[in-house]
């Protein structure tokens, strides 16, 4: 099968690539490095730097390479970029998928994967918060660019014939990081291990489901979810704590002595949600569940991080 | 108070601007008339040629005038328009929307009203359909945007300390139309009185809710609903359908014999949603009903539509 990746240098892609390459796929992927980094192309990977932003230029990708099936990984995927560049999220998440949509319309391509988010939800009245939860008002730039990807997929697919499949993650953790806790945490440990500043005051939680889950579960809903849209949760059913992640990161890193200082707030930062939970009932009763819960997820995420760049 | 109003050429504008002005508030308004009518710029509004694309332009406007309330009403209202141009509610509704939340967040203005809709429910499986129904899945990319519209305003208000009414309209009637089925039925029987070609088979209900009603609405949840986000359907409980607005208007324009053709869809274009019910109880509970039935504003909305046009 031919399939495009877009966010290819990212971290969800430079896990996902090597899975589709290694089935026999024939996969392109395109990246604009601002978030994704080289080192993250996936060897045999038919890679293309582009700026998503430039529809002619994304029109044209299509055009040629002519995929049968889009993984749509691109965004920002830092939250709280957003609330410093109010149109950041705009323009790299719902402009840009609107791009690879229109794309996807003028060349006939029909089949469409989305990372979408649990924080979509804003903070729901409801935990743990199923698919169809209402009304949905999110409290992030980043997340409200979200639930617009969402619904320009769900009006294309309508109007234009296409299929789409929309994963509502928790928070992804595993190797080739570009963001995120465990990365920031290790990367300002090796910096100066005597001292660790976190944002909010550690209570936040949240389910935290391994790439490697995530990708299982990307690909058992793909196989055996069929309506015109699907809309899943992918997440597990447990959560973990900053503060675990904090002490633990400190203790793969063989720490033993350290000053961990934590704010004031529930909040990470404006538009942070301090307590997600996400109801996985229907990807079980689809008959998927991860193989590690949150605390094993965070754990591995942690050792493959330390391994990586401390 | 200091009012800014966007799509201020437009249908409801027209509608609204009298009324602010002959209570004494002070109202300026932008439109760049792309749906709006020169002739429809209310007498007193301090009106600006404007295209709310122009962020620096929206910006400066801000800047001059410091609104203390925003009525943004600026929109692709036409739904079919973006089915034929598929960035067109991106760019004038979801962009155009980030462009005045973005100028109220440099400015400092705290309130803004919006004109959402009930397409954004798409097909739903609840009818009449209640606020917090979920999950939202449009079927057109005007309603796309309109969630894009929402979604944004929700994240801008929790960061940035905005207040919110959110109002998804049924379908609005009254004078000094732009588009609509009354509007478009009254023009083409004008041009031609023997025959009229119905988009769709007819049988396509909504309700239908006059604008003097709308308003009176929209003022009363100001008034009343105080949360930082506050979102109300805002409808009456019946409904008409296509066919009762084909057959009253041909009566109130005197034509005694004509050749009404259906067509055999359900849909009157590509994102139609044939079959639309609010339940408006949210509203109703707060204190407020609409003065006439759908029936009742639809026949009104014929009269001052053939008054004004035929």
């Amino acid at each position: 099968m031919k399939i495009l990746v877009t966010g290819a240098a990212g971290f969800i892609a430079s896990n996902l690539v090597p899975r589709l390459l290694a089935r026999g796929d024939e996969v392109a992927g395109a990246d604009n490095f601002f978030l994704g980094k080289r080192e993250y192309v996936a060897k045999g990977l038919d890679f293309r730097e582009l700026d998503l932003l430039d529809l002619d230029r994304v029109v044209a990708l299509f055009e040629e390479f002519r995929p049968t099936r889009v993984w749509h990984l691109a965004a920002n995927s830092d939250i709280s970029y957003g609330t410093t560049y109010t149109d950041f999220d705009l323009k790299g998440g719902t402009i840009v998928t609107y791009n690879v949509l229109e794309a996807m319309r003028r060349t006939q391509s029909k089949e469409i994967v989305f990372s979408s988010s649990g924080a979509i939800y804003g903070e729901p009245a409801v935990l743990p918060t199923p698919e169809d939860y209402g009304p949905i008002l999110p409290i992030s730039l980043y997340a409200a660019s979200k639930v617009a990807c969402e619904t320009l997929i769900t009006a294309f697919a309508h109007n234009y014939g296409i299929n789409a499949w929309i994963y509502r993650f928790g928070n992804i953790v595993g190797p080739n990081p570009t963001h995120g806790v465990i990365h920031d945490f290790v990367l300002r440990l090796r910096k100066d291990p005597t001292r660790l500043d976190v944002l909010g005051d550690g209570t936040q939680s949240k389910p935290y489901v391994h790439v490697e889950d995530t990708l299982d579960g990307m690909e058992f809903g793909i196989a055996h979810a069929r309506d015109r849209v699907n809309v899943f949760n992918l997440a597990v059913a447990g959560h973990t704590s900053v503060r675990e992640i904090a002490e633990w990161t400190v203790a793969a890193m063989g720490i033993r002595s350290i000053d961990i200082r934590y704010g004031d707030s529930p909040r990470g930062w404006p538009g942070d949600v301090p307590r997600v939970r996400l109801d996985t009932r229907r990807m079980t009763t689809l008959g998927w569940t991860p193989k590690l819960s949150s605390a094993e997820a965070v754990r591995r995420a942690i050792r493959e991080t330390v391994e990586q760049f401390a």
